[in-house]
């Protein structure tokens, strides 16, 4: 049991070492070695675990579609709008959702392993036919198109924001696209009831699990510590 | 004058050589010999235009803004549909629009010469403004943020289509965001005026006056051809 622990947090290890490497240089650029360097582990333990460059993209594109941090809500779209709004602030926190991003907007390293945007289109579509069931939904509105729709402007204020100049941070900017799109989604009773705000997503952040670990963690210990 | 026509055309040759290169194989990766080949000018006549590469990249960069083929219509709103899915139908037929998205949404090409982003932006807001002091757009929209969120959604949308399985053709992925945008956005006497759709796309793109004189070109002339 010991083991297999040492075996999983091995892997997180190089996966996250990869990730950070891929978001720095490209997925083109980056070399065997510099992620072993980063990962300060055996040439031996990355290739058990990883057997090429390949295996490390598609790794962290499996890591990046997450609903973590996102919590049961009355409303639906609530929920819709959180899963959104913490990627937001995650994002430049983690370069596990930054690599993913930037494979998946890279022409060339699209083509060989393809993008984490089909898994996405479907859990927000998935999303929308569970409010569209509970009434939060106008009823013309097709899930799989909004779905769709969803995920390529989330995309595109992540991109163009990354690239004009001055300082816009990406929680208030998807909370803007959000309260853009969800005016054209949600039926009128339910649009005022919805948090969309930076503020909220840097709320639901501070209140994940992982989070309030890594926090004790750094956090001084007394004697017993 | 017969000269200075002639340096036009040789520029905009090597401009759309350059676009084409850039479009397949990337900035970086693109090399001046290619161009040339591409362009079939000498060396001489590129440097006189464009000094370097970078020159080259800002060209296509610059040429890319256009409301070509855009005309006047009673609904401010109509014109900035018709120029974003006019847009859309011409990025796949023009290297020149395709080549400066691509160095736009480059990280390392954008770092050098920025994107046409900003100038986007700004032509979104002013057609808003325009709409707005006419009573198409309700009162809340802030211009300056629909403008710049306008830009980032389009920008996504293309970017995510053309990497997702299946075949979205653009103009009609582009129909759907505004769809979705302007619901948000115009009163409600104004929406169901628009015509949002593929086929304007392409009806607008038949119309413009470059593509007319294309077409008179390529067809069969008389004897007197």
């Amino acid at each position: 049991m010991a083991q297999q622990e040492r075996a999983i947090r091995t892997r997180k290890i190089i996966l996250e070492a990869a990730a950070a490497t891929f978001d720095e240089h490209g997925y083109e650029s980056t070399t065997i070695a510099e992620i072993l360097e980063r990962a300060e582990v055996t040439k031996g333990a990355l290739y058990f675990h990883f057997p090429s460059k390949g295996d490390l993209a598609r790794g962290v594109l499996a890591a990046a579609v997450t609903t973590e941090g996102v919590r049961p809500h009355a409303l639906k779209l609530q929920e819709l709008a959180d899963t959104l709004l913490l990627l937001a602030y995650r994002l430049p926190r983690e370069p596990m959702l930054s690599a993913a991003l930037r494979i998946a907007v890279d022409p060339q390293a699209r083509r060989q392993f393809g993008t984490a945007w089909p898994d996405w289109a479907e859990l927000m579509a998935g999303f929308l036919r569970e409010a569209k069931a509970r009434g939060e939904v106008l009823a013309h509105t097709d899930e799989e198109e909004v779905g769709r729709m969803i995920v390529s402007t989330w995309t595109g204020v992540r991109v163009v924001t990354e690239g004009l100049p001055g300082t816009y941070d990406l929680p208030g900017e998807i909370a803007l696209l959000l309260r853009l799109l969800l005016a054209a989604v949600a039926t009128p009773a339910v649009l005022p009831r919805l948090d969309i705000s930076a503020a909220r997503a840097a709320h639901l952040y501070d209140d994940m699990p992982a989070r309030r670990a890594e926090v004790a963690e750094s956090a001084p210990r007394g004697i017993s510590g």
